[in-house]
């Protein structure tokens, strides 16, 4: 069974991580978010392809980030320098960022990097990101300050209140070579529990995403990221009302009710069931709090109704 | 007494080591080559001024570049990716070259970059690099094939015959903020035993560094960094022909004697101090192979007439 995934970061991971060992991990392709990516100090960093990918290696840090056992020898002298530092990046996950800048730097685009980068690890699924172009989401706060998205989430914690969320440079960009393929040829696609506004948001605003996944309806399987009312991790409950959705299962499948035919809530959140059956679409009730890999895993499986 | 040096990278940080416990080093300033500014992996090098900085510091490592006790997880994760990573930098270097990128990035002179470096690593002397601007050594090998000065030096370890030196971007290029000051206002000034071609040839490209020097020919002191014919590292002897000079002390005077009114030749090559003196040069015949600090101060002493 061929089966695509939309992923952002940390919450697609832990999913994913699950779904590599429910299906055939050669056969899951995974479109993630590169709205995050962003220049530090001369590097080009993709923290959601490399939170996915450092995952499915086997080598991401206990933290959701980042390489684990890896040390800030770098970082510590860049801040004895006066540098501000406040984004993490230590010493293994640099060379990731340094191929990454030395491969762009000669012309190969970031779904032929992201490739070699997965391969480099040993992972065996395929990790494109949603558009070799720069799309770059960028929060508007209610004071009116517009922050680089790195800037709110990791800076200021995404501690202030938003007004806006936007996506620059998305109207002139296009899906990634193998991106429209891997959703209209797969038997299965997820969409993963990740923030609806700001992960899989900026996939979704790649023009021809959002109509290839429509074309596949019947066959598209949503994850709620938000159990109870809340985001288990991160501001998507905060930030659904910046787009006029609840912060809610129900609000969160009103988001995606148009290309998605099946939308799965926690069994915590079963009275939330008949408001999403009422968009119009299928509802499954399963255990989505993935506190073991075990639980990821039987999910996955639930999910792809194995 | 305020002293300016015209240094290159290793030879040039044995002899300064030796200048700034001989006088007061905030009275010091060094000029450095950037002819050898490379970028690697998206951040920008400044191997010559590292060199310089580091050793002032305290923290060079035994190598004679790069900082002491120093890890590689950075560069074995990008060899791990198949990237080519001929050009070492460990992990706390790293920090350095990625300060430097950051500032470079917005909009601050390499002028005060190397400022802020050498501030950050506590040196008390002035190192200013030659130009703001980009003047790029590139090698022409016999062969005809032309390098980046880094990969004939360190990639090929200058094995390779070669027929021609150039200084990309000289011609266009200005001394540094500071440094015309530097040769007008120093009681001494002192060309480091670095390379005439490739460490000392850089800074004299820049237009009016040369024309500077020679309005203060009386107070200008060489040392020679070729000692009975052969250099003590690096491929001086050999570059020595490519721009017509015999690979000799004297030959190392006679490129120097427009600008330079006493040549220090090393006592093994005392039969020298006879072929400089009918170039019009003041000859002094010291001990310049600089096996230890003190040797290394001693000549600092006796250059200065301490």
């Amino acid at each position: 069974m061929r089966v695509t995934a939309l992923a952002g970061g940390g919450g697609a991971a832990k999913f994913l991580r699950g779904l590599v060992r429910a299906v055939d991990p050669k056969q899951v392709t995974i479109i993630g978010n590169t709205g995050d990516d962003a220049w530090f100090h001369g590097l080009y960093v993709s923290p959601d392809l490399d939170i996915v990918t450092y995952t499915l290696a086997g080598v991401v840090d206990e933290t959701g980030w980042g390489i684990k056992a890896d040390t800030t020898h770098a970082l510590d002298q860049l801040a004895n320098y006066g540098v501000d530092t406040w984004f993490t990046l230590k010493d293994k996950d640099l060379g990731t960022h340094m191929a990454r800048t030395t491969w762009l730097a000669d012309g190969v685009p970031l779904s032929e990097v992201t490739d070699r980068i997965r391969n480099g690890l040993g992972v065996e699924s395929r990790i494109l990101p949603m558009s070799d172009d720069p799309v770059r989401t960028r929060i508007v706060t209610a004071e009116g300050i517009e922050r680089e998205f790195q800037e709110y989430f990791v800076r200021f914690r995404h501690s202030e209140d938003v007004s806006k969320v936007t996506f620059e440079g998305a109207a002139d960009s296009h899906p990634a070579p193998g991106v429209i393929e891997a959703i209209g040829l797969s038997e299965r696609i997820i969409v993963c529990p990740s923030n609806p506004v700001v992960s899989i948001g900026p996939i979704l605003s790649v023009p021809g995403i959002r109509e290839a996944l429509t074309a596949r309806r019947d066959d598209i399987f949503a994850i709620s990221p938000i159990v109870q009312g809340a985001a288990l991790k991160g501001p998507a409950d905060k930030l659904l009302p910046v787009v006029g959705a609840e912060a809610s299962a129900s609000g969160v499948a009103g988001l995606y009710k148009d290309f998605c035919g099946t939308f799965v809530v926690d069994y915590r959140d079963a009275p939330e069931a008949g408001k999403v059956e009422a968009l119009g679409m299928r509802v499954m009730v399963l255990e989505t709090v993935m506190e073991s890999e075990g639980i990821a895993r039987q999910l996955a499986k639930e999910v792809l109704l194995l």
